[in-house]
């Protein structure tokens, strides 16, 4: 179990990694919200926060105001061609039915075992409750969030081939990311349910348990061994779909959203609750569009049908996003992955920090930039290595880059330069021996290749190689 | 009903202030509990919230865990002789009686209409439900807060005479803060309306509404001309009492409680619950035991009985409050009011930074202090006032007080002195032009009488006036 765990929580870190690295402003520049294309719906984003945030503006929002809530299926992750707690439920009951021989003669317990595609498709909507009840009943709630966080573990879309919390959609990563930045508290509105979804809403969306809102069922405390626990029961307390949505956000937060963001007819009541809302608002519609990235489907869809939201945003003009169009990635597999520019030459030394005046007027603010030719090189060298030779580099070819302490003083190190979508970014270390910065700064330049490079950034700051 | 708001709102200010003013580290020293007695109840808060948070110890808690749960009728204000709920029901049944000639011939609004006090001790708990269901149908969860908050306004205690909003208990303030400053997140989870805690719970306790749980009533999502709207319904939802309790704080938060706070059996699982958390946890029972400031009431009590739960915490060592003896006060209005001490003369002037030294060792770091006899006056004088001669001060009589610049430079000017429980606090006016400290401070002397005065109070620190 805790190896599983491990390898679980390890799988969730790299996807977090990939996702900070791509929306980081390192080497993205200063975009917030890199994997959105220039469209409507990113403009529209961007504008309500600008609007909500701006302190003496009309439309200004306290940040105890500052809700936004997102569906989950369909919205966050991939729900196509099934949801994803739907094959959590058919594993379950496989992994379960040894124990219950009575499961055998029920039609839909029957076509969950037997994997009946066609029988499953055609059970009604209480018989796979049912089944979803018996998925989750009997254990309390401490041993289901293990259940969940061991199965997700292990199971792999039949699809994509990949745990299902790679199927995320890495624009609305960085939306969660932009609003939290900007005051907002960001809840998950969940059709699913609550508990299939809190374990792991943290490590995924930076979602911590009290904000998510999901599907209920029971639980009856009891003392198990004279210890008081909680145990799931087959019963369902609260259908989060629907009307049940702006119900429960009252329910849970006493407060009506300023953003929401839904896909399905599910999200129409929510949408519709947060757009009525007076002052700065969007209500905002994920539109899957986009067959060969992920899958295109409204209104004649089972999964996350998608009929009378469209027609009610047409009508009240709110923002849809067309996923072929306005995503520029839909998963962060799909990022492009920085790779190491090679170093040929690395000169360190110390500039009195009287002497940054030396470095390019672009460059002198930042820790990190870049010379660009043979004067902007002497003029640096001069202070760096006050009576050696300038060294000979091929502007053409190379390009100089630097690195600098900024606050604290101590011998700083070009370890790598990472390059990713035409901009590169200067990886450095330190010593842990650090002074404050007094008269002089350690500083490090290194010579590296110029192809492909358009840009160094720093610090959401682009300093382009050519002057 | 603005009007009323802003009285409301204001009566709730002036609690808040001196709720600050009393547990303010200013007057009363560094005690973050200064209403609680020096008894084990006090050692038991402190000592969990030490264990909670010291980062390297064993039982570190991280902040997210922080969870801290109080019950409210009883635990955080007075529900004696009747919970205030039942008298907003009464009051607000009355006034919709007009327009519901059928309650007449229903014995529960009949006696609720009458104000028959033997009749409704009579009635059965689904008759209650079945009132306080009628007090708050039918209008929209906008629309409710409103009616709350007006009511609250207007009604007060017929047992004190005030408020109801004033009879929230000072050490239970002040531990919420106490809480909080130290990283837990407070909720309330209380078996009275979620709806008729949230509108105000932010103004009394610091609590924002999404950390209130509560008794719900259905809402019915709808479109009022055009728009939509949730419209309280009279159907019982989900009674958060007794076992209710742990699911509610699971259903909402997803975490166990680190700490939990009750007074009665209704309050029993859920200091079960907590108690049986690994790692440090407190589990505390509030006993009304104080006929003479409140009430003393426990096992024969109707109102916030306390029979089991008392057993359990004797058998469990839990912590309990006897009120008596542990609350050095009980409602914020019995706290001591400061008063101004007159000021016989003011000397200003500025003070070279070198210079500080001057002043009496315990008060170099301090924006504020004491000059305690002729020889300390005279030090500082010379460097405020060179070639003048010292004023002539009785110091068997009268005290210097000071206060300069710390932070940045300014003209500072002593508004008052204000005395409370033995201990002077300087309280000064700047003016706005302000600019970086650079090599003096400005500084003013004041000249108060010593009776009464034991020490001068400044950021947590006390300055005794005899040396």
């Amino acid at each position: 179990m805790s190896l599983t765990f491990a390898a679980f929580v390890n799988g969730l870190t790299l996807v977090l990694v990939a996702a900070a690295t791509a929306r980081g402003a390192a080497v993205q520049g200063a975009d917030p919200l890199p994997s959105w294309n220039a469209t409507a719906p990113k403009k529209a984003i961007l504008e309500l926060v600008a609007r909500a945030t701006q302190a003496d503006g009309a439309d200004y929002v306290p940040p105890e105001d500052r809700l936004a809530v997102f569906d989950n299926d369909g919205t966050l992750w991939s729900e196509q061609p099934l949801y994803t707690q739907v094959h959590f439920t058919l594993d379950r009951v496989k992994a379960l039915a040894p124990a219950h021989p009575e499961w055998k003669d029920d039609p839909a317990f029957r076509a969950a075992i037997d994997g009946d595609a066609a029988a499953l498709a055609a059970l009604p909507a209480g018989a796979v409750v049912k089944l979803a009840a018996a998925a989750q009943a009997g254990v309390t709630t401490e041993e289901f969030d293990a259940i969940v966080l061991e199965w997700l573990a292990k199971a792999k879309s039949p699809k994509y081939g990949r745990p299902y919390t790679e199927l995320v959609y890495q624009p609305m990563l960085e939306l969660l990311t932009y609003l939290r930045e900007n005051g907002f508290k960001t809840y998950i509105v969940t059709g699913g349910g609550l508990e299939f979804v809190r374990p792991w809403a943290r490590q995924v969306y930076g979602v911590p348990p009290e904000q998510v809102i999901g599907t209920v069922f029971g639980v009856k405390y009891e003392l198990r061994d004279g210890k008081p626990v909680l145990v799931r029961q087959p019963d369902l307390v609260f259908v989060d779909d629907k009307e049940g949505k702006p119900a429960a956000i009252h329910a849970f937060t006493g407060k009506r959203p300023v953003a929401a963001f839904g896909n399905s007819d599910g999200d129409l009541e929510m949408l519709q609750w947060t757009a009525a809302r007076s002052g700065p608002k969007l209500s905002l519609l994920v539109h899957h569009t986009d067959a060969a990235r992920e899958a295109a489907y409204d209104r004649a869809s089972k999964v996350g049908k998608l009929d009378k939201a469209l027609d009610e945003a047409t009508r009240s003009g709110w923002t849809v996003v067309d996923m072929k169009n306005d995503w520029k990635y839909v998963f962060p597999f799909e990022l492009p992955k920085p790779r190491s520019v090679p170093i040929s030459e690395r000169w360190g030394g110390t500039i009195l920090l009287t002497d940054l005046a030396s470095l390019p007027e672009d460059a002198r603010e930042c820790p990190a930039g870049c010379l660009r030719d043979a004067a902007e090189l002497e003029a640096v060298w001069k202070r760096v290595k006050p009576g050696e030779p300038v060294p000979a580099v091929d502007f053409k070819k190379d390009l100089v880059v630097f690195a600098r302490n900024q606050v604290v003083y101590s011998p700083i190190y070009i370890a790598a330069v990472k390059w990713m979508d035409r901009g590169a970014e200067v990886v450095t270390s330190t010593s842990r021996n650090a002074a404050p910065l007094a008269d002089k700064a350690s500083i490090m330049l290194a010579v590296v290749p110029r192809a492909d490079i358009d840009f160094v950034a720093c610090r959401g700051r682009r300093h382009p190689v050519v002057k």
